[in-house]
């Protein structure tokens, strides 16, 4: 029989406040299959630890601290923004991947991303055919975003939605309570590049029947019939709530803001659109207005977060261990919805052929005609990720979350330049 | 024996996480005294309910729902900012308040706010000896601000403080997973328009082993010294947190941003800060940043309120109906810190004449010394504000907080014309 194998696992992109939830169910799994998995080693800052050789020894870190992963938001290990070129553009960088995985018995790669890091688990996959390496590469689903097709959800998203529409309500309270002398509308700015997920949980304050209107980017923003709903819902209920998300644009593709600055995808970074829609409406119609901008606050805040997310993104690192011992390569477990209510749902598998460089955009009837609102058909769909709450321990005070120590893995390679 | 009072509660200023909780201590208080104290009437949107005679009759409200006001955020009844003019400059507002409580037999006047609403709270006390009509007005102080003088803190800071030094420690810990490739600078705007209180809260994170430079009203912007402070610290630990407080300015007195509006009192209305740091940082050292604008997301955050703050807020507004039973007027209930550690406190009372438009900021020595830091003195006063967790309830996903049936009291009187 073999050699043990060891496991290499990362997280890559933009971190969540349940993303360590998930390395926390990889080590724990692996831990538990410790006849079967051998070392656990983290790349530090993604992929680059392992184009670095900058290993970080899990097996250093006690149960209970791996344990206080699952309460700890961010990227306990680094994450990073970095994407693979293809094979035939940049093959020096996946033979260095061979070298350094041969070099540390790797044979589980284990990357927790959203879609660009779907790429990058996926060609990293491809090692095993197209050179010889025999590497079972599984992807751990992560994006606040919520835009990674065939799973229900991602891990991630429950936990910024429920700190949305939490957030959301309560600034409405706030401005239902001003408005009569001073604010009347209040303008949150929430993330969402491309799809709408995150901005749509605002949608949900209707329901406790605050008015809103949400600015999707999936629907070309008009400003003239935007700033009619606007004064429209002032002049019925005194107040109104605007969630605006940071992807929302003019039908000509320009973002309502947009700082002018590019990130090593080459997407566009964002922020500012809450701001500009403030103005927009105080020019029209005079209302006094306060805007927020949660930025990292939403995808960050493991203090409000979904336990249902926390569960999930535990359950989908402990699948991910469980495919790679059942001998899967380029897949990534899912969650699939059973039932909405009671909710229920099944762990399933996707190929990354079909995940990698795919968005999944909010379905045009989960919004409402006007484009300002969402349907029943969201809800349904919304509300069961939000639901639990799942506190972390405090002490003094503050939450008490986990630091790792991060022991690095002693080097055996030579020394390799990132391009 | 004279026909038993009616009591008039109104809320003032920009709303709390807790203000709700003194409102709960009022109700619980009055009603547990209904021998002395006949109806509790609210002014709908402070002040003004009195002045347009717009009582809501807190008596239609069930116990339940009044015990639910303690977990409720923002001003159930609504707020106001509107500050009385002196005696001398608008008799006949003063005028049309003695009408008004003459005409509901109110003898009780609570005032809930901060600086401005004390002075307010102050001018109707002066009505008994002015005007001869006789009426208790007790002031129920409430600040996120925490500036005003003579109570050692005010209900409504221990929330946003925990809030601030929450949020700011979880995004703090996102930036640190992103910075080796991407964020490495984050800059959050919290309020504090004058007082630097709220952006102390920031600096506990310290702590916590994160590097972060605290930006105070109290201490004039150096621009020069701020970005060596900030890539000193970047250069040391890859990455760094900036908590500016919206009130921060120029030697010239000019404030980092400032949309040029200006509110009822005739203070600037602000925001904007963070975007304004996060691009001079971009500027002089070329650090990818993200920026946060917390706004009312601070102020409302009951989700993560202090149950120090919430217990003391109760406890205020509890005061306030006892004070007025003892035959008090013109005074305020206070929070006198006995000792740090353990936390002790009693509650005091303070004359409102000493409290009205007193503005107390932070004293240099909770300052560090290079003007970017909080000093141990005072982390010792702060924490003790932050201590417990007092969660709302949840339903679906979603905290419970109560929207009352604000019943209006039937009007007595002809309408009266706010100017």
């Amino acid at each position: 029989m073999a050699r043990k194998k060891n496991a290499f696992y990362a997280q890559s992109g933009g971190v969540t406040a349940v993303i360590n939830a998930s390395a926390c169910g990889v080590i724990e799994t692996a831990r538990a299959q410790s006849d079967r998995i051998g070392k656990v080693y983290a790349g530090r800052n993604g992929i680059i630890g392992a184009l670095t050789e900058d290993l970080i020894d899990t097996g250093r870190e006690s149960d209970a601290t791996i344990a206080l992963l699952r309460s700890t938001p961010a990227g306990a290990f680094g994450s990073a923004r970095f994407k693979l070129k293809s094979l035939e553009a940049n093959k020096r960088e996946y033979e260095r991947l061979i070298e350094v995985f041969k070099a540390h018995n790797i044979g589980y790669f284990f990357y927790n991303g959203g879609g660009d890091s779907a790429d990058t688990c996926y060609k990293v996959s491809q090692l095993s055919q197209a050179m010889g390496y025999p590497i079972q590469a599984i992807h751990v689903p992560k994006t606040v975003d919520n835009d990674l097709p065939i799973t229900d959800c991602c891990p991630g998203f429950g936990s910024v939605a429920k700190y949305v529409a939490v957030s959301a309500l309560e600034a409405s309270f706030d401005v239902r309570s001003m408005a009569k002398t001073s604010t009347k509308v209040f303008v949150l700015e929430v993330m969402g590049r491309h799809a709408g997920w995150i901005a749509a949980a605002g949608g949900l304050v209707q329901d406790h029947g605050i008015p809103v209107v949400v600015l999707f980017p999936e629907i070309e923003f008009d400003e003239a019939r935007f700033l009619a709903r606007v004064d429209e819902l002032v002049k019925a209920h005194g107040y109104c709530t605007v969630v605006v998300s940071e992807g929302c644009h003019y039908p000509d593709g320009r973002f309502l803001a947009e700082q002018g600055t590019r990130d090593a995808f080459g997407h566009a970074q964002l922020g500012g659109a809450a701001p500009v829609v403030a103005d927009m409406i105080k020019r029209a119609h005079g209302h006094k207005f306060h805007w927020a901008v949660a930025d990292y606050l939403q995808r960050a805040a493991r203090h409000i977060a979904s336990k249902t997310d926390v569960k999930q993104a535990y359950e989908l690192g402990k699948a991910a261990v469980q495919l790679a011992l059942k001998g899967h390569n380029a897949v990534m477990p899912t969650i699939e919805r059973v039932s909405d209510s009671p909710y229920k749902y099944k762990i399933g598998t996707a190929p990354l052929s079909e995940v990698a460089n795919v968005e999944k955009f909010m379905p045009r009837d989960f919004i409402t005609e006007d484009g300002f609102g969402i349907t029943p058909a969201c809800r349904r769909y919304l509300l069961p990720l939000i639901q639990g709450e799942d506190y972390p321990k405090y002490q003094d005070g503050m939450p008490v979350y986990a630091t790792l120590k991060n022991v690095a893995v002693a080097k055996k390679l030579p020394a390799f330049e990132l391009k």
